[in-house]
């Protein structure tokens, strides 16, 4: 019985993803929910990403956190539109929740839509809300068992951004682990190590966010 | 409709993790319900405790993943009793799940049961399981934005361990704001800096545990 009742929620779901969806699509605008385990560096990656890429990319911002509107004010700071989700508990965003938010925004005059999904490298990947790819962060610091752990979220990604490259020499870590173990759940994966304390490995994925637009657009 | 959904399950959990706790008390087993993001490392205190406790108490480990058995190799390695449960998709141990491996133990013969939940800083605060006591291990890497931000663990953990202090010098980390925020959340908590690498601070987390097998046999 709960297994129904999950599967009800996730379909319920999934309908209004699919709505979501058309809307992005008839606005053009490229859509990426970004998730990873609490701290890995998803507002630090947006932070780096409005720093190279506002000049020629309009960008939006959705900012998920359970509470607190911390990351949203960073990212305020930048000077791109930004709304703040909390979910009063709850351990992901759904489709719902982004739908709440169109109000605020001028999605004609956008290219790119940044999601940051709540700190969880679980529950966040089964839910769909509208995204065109799933962009996950893992940071060296987690370890590189995780993607044998926790397979979902790197099954579901287009991207991988490893994270903390400037902390590999500290902690025991193998990056060839990574890579192999993720390719073999999810042959398809984009894999860019990166660091955004250094700004190392970060032009691949800008690379990759510029092709996205483009062929939304297309 | 989704509130009176998931109230239900948590109030069919708490009957069974009250059976659990019946039967931990019977035996005067001290039981402790482990928490934290994952990689933030609890499976290296738990080696680390072992190693230092396993000559005057008797343990035991409960391994919860979603997934592999990695983390149950590393403890079975230490020669100590350990049962994996792979939850097969779900983001947190519950109690139905703890009572599967009540055959496996012989709770008479041991002084302390470490359950190591999922790796999420969501979803296990919200279930008991039977424990005595929720330890939450906080690495120094996910940042000390964590307890604004993910207050639950914080208000239902008993205590908290910062580790990776190692760590420090290269991370934009003050423990002082994570004492001051957690301490805000929660006045009883316990936080015991410490680092599972040089082995700091980890003399204030066995006498903790040493405390607490007395009291449960008293």
């Amino acid at each position: 019985m709960k297994i129904s009742v999950v599967r009800n929620i996730l379909e319920a779901n999934e309908r209004i993803a699919e709505q979501n969806r058309d809307l992005f699509r008839e606005n053009a605008l490229f859509v990426i929910n970004l998730m990873s385990s609490p701290g890995a560096g998803k507002t630090s990656l947006l932070e780096r990403t409005i720093d190279a890429l506002k000049g020629e990319l309009k960008m939006g911002v959705i900012e998920g956190d359970i509470q607190s509107s911390q990351d949203a004010e960073r990212v305020a700071a930048k000077g791109i539109p930004v709304v703040q989700i909390n979910t009063g508990g709850a351990c992901h965003l759904d489709g719902n929740m982004i739908r709440d938010t169109f109000d605020e925004f001028n999605f004609k005059e956008m290219d790119l839509l940044v999601i940051e999904n709540v700190g969880n490298l679980v529950c966040p990947a089964e839910f769909k809300v509208g995204e065109d790819f799933k962009v996950m962060i893992l940071s060296v610091t987690e370890g590189d068992d995780k993607p044998t752990k926790y397979p979902l979220m790197f099954h579901e990604s287009k991207v991988l951004l490893v994270n903390k490259l400037d902390l590999l020499p500290y902690v025991d870590c193998s990056l060839e682990r990574i890579k192999e173990d993720s390719l073999k759940i999810n042959p398809d994966l984009n894999i860019f190590p990166i660091s955004c304390k250094t700004g190392e490995g970060l032009e691949a994925w800008y690379a990759w966010l510029r092709e996205g637009v483009k062929a939304k657009r297309a």
